[in-house]
């Protein structure tokens, strides 16, 4: 495929095509990666999420500025619905993009949260891998971290950067809880403002709670629109890449991750078989109305549905 | 099953013991749901959902003292973690929730939101199914509307109150914009607070401007710490009855939900399949390693899998 040969060879407008080519059509997406799957694997993924306003897009910005100063080829996904990078924000965050997309060296692509209809991560794996085969040393994932989606995409990065702020609401703070585990590194952004010593505190008093735990993640504070502490959590990015080669826990990560994406490709395979079966004839919908008027029960329907399923295949 | 005997003849005891027999033990719950299955299909189901803080508990209360007041059986099914149903609020709600539970034409169930990983509505069907099956006239779903699980849980209702409360802030407003088209009826609860009136107008203009409704929801004003307007949303839930069986729509809906869950049910029973053939001798684990190294790419293994799966079934 002479796209692919292009990507491979720098292109940028190629790598968007087939990003694209890849959210179109599931069929091309599976050639695609079939082709590419041999240059994967090279690429440091980064992960960042957080709550609305915790300035997840400023932090993106200047990460990648450093990276790229360093010589660094950086590809970004946004699928936070709130980035500049995804589109809907202020005048002066998109100058802020228009900036780094005009840079030869990075590549954004943003993610709409919409249509992709509970699939978001599926895509945003294949745009991943894309990115990864096209050589970019670094790829960055940015996405709100509020619900379980978000925890879904984000973790199919090697180290996820949790951005939190001072003063936010406790309910904010208590919806995160749950997903604080996830962190690698924690971002103190805005660390300027009133507030960011308790929470920096509290965050630390957290993660010194957390016993189970065979590294410990630090904790960093930036004023991300300043450009300050961005040195110090690169360095803390590096190592913990470094930590996860070392320990082994490199491998582990990709595996576990493979493995959910294995059995969830299986299950679309499946599911497109379930639903050739109830939509055949509109057999679905006459069913439903013999469990309405009770002549079977929804398990007697769901036995003859997969009876008919294993037999046909 | 002496137990469902019991249950319907009316026993609140044998009725809780159904309902966690089949939260713990989905053989269990498949077989006393065949059991069930022709006497269901009885109660109207009222889902009430909204943002925390909206006050949808008190309004339970008051809406439930209202149907026992006339006679009614009335289930409850608590899936709010902050219901004081589902525990864990403060005193006052804790002594109002077993005023209720006391009555013998009440029943009361709370569904933590823990531990049900991904599968609470399926849950909630299925207690929903055993309090209908024991002839409780009318059920009522309380969730918190955040997410799209919660909204997943209150869709299997006949009749969706979305309770709003004046002066929230604009971020949850936002979030429920996605959810508002499923509000059957909207509650403005607290509506003796500043701003009432506002939310209100606010509410009908959205409602207005969705022009592809063939019923418009009526928007009721309440303050249900003071038991004020409770019958005049009672009687909105009653129309909004008539209108679903006269239109035909209680069956359209009450089949789309059926639809869905045989789909669920056949794919629950696929899952079981594929996990078996992927736990099977650690095989997962070492597909992966193959495409970490590059031996093979991800749907190769897949296909892999589906071809044992569709062999040995």
């Amino acid at each position: 495929m002479e796209l692919i040969q292009r990507m491979l060879a720098g292109d940028k407008r190629a790598c968007a095509k087939l990003i694209t080519a890849v959210e179109n059509d599931p069929e091309e997406a599976e050639k695609i990666i079939r082709q590419i799957h041999n240059k994967t694997g090279h690429a440091h993924v980064i992960g960042i999420t957080g709550p609305p306003g915790a300035g997840k897009s400023t932090l993106t910005d200047k990460l990648v500025k450093a990276l790229v100063n360093e010589g660094k080829r950086v590809g970004i996904i946004a699928v936070d619905p709130t980035s500049p990078y995804s589109g809907g924000s202020i005048l002066g965050d998109r100058i802020r993009m228009q900036d780094l997309a005009l840079n030869p060296n990075v590549f954004i692509r943003s993610m709409g949260t919409r249509g992709y209809l509970g699939g978001l991560s599926k895509y945003t794996k294949n745009a991943l891998k894309i990115l990864d085969a096209a050589g970019y040393d670094y790829i960055v994932i940015e996405t709100v971290g509020v619900g379980q989606s978000e925890v879904d995409i984000v973790k199919i990065a090697d180290t996820i950067l949790m951005v939190m702020v001072p003063g936010l609401g406790d309910d904010i703070q208590s919806i995160k809880a749950g997903i604080m585990e996830i962190g690698d590194i924690f971002v103190i952004n805005k660390s300027d403002l009133f507030g960011a010593d308790r929470t920096a505190t509290e965050v630390n008093m957290m993660l010194d709670l957390s016993m189970d735990m065979d590294r410990r993640p630090p904790v960093v504070k930036v004023v991300a629109v300043k450009n300050e502490g961005i040195d110090l959590l690169l360095e803390e990015i590096k190592k913990h890449m470094e930590y996860l080669r070392e320990s082994g826990k490199l491998v582990e990560r990709r595996k576990n991750n493979l493995k959910i994406e294995i059995v969830e490709l299986i299950e679309t395979e499946l599911r497109k078989i379930v639903i050739s079966h109830t939509d055949e004839d509109n057999r679905l919908d006459g069913e439903a109305t013999e469990i309405l008027n009770k002549e079977k029960n929804i398990y007697e329907v769901r036995d003859e549905f997969l009876k008919a399923i294993k037999k046909d295949n």
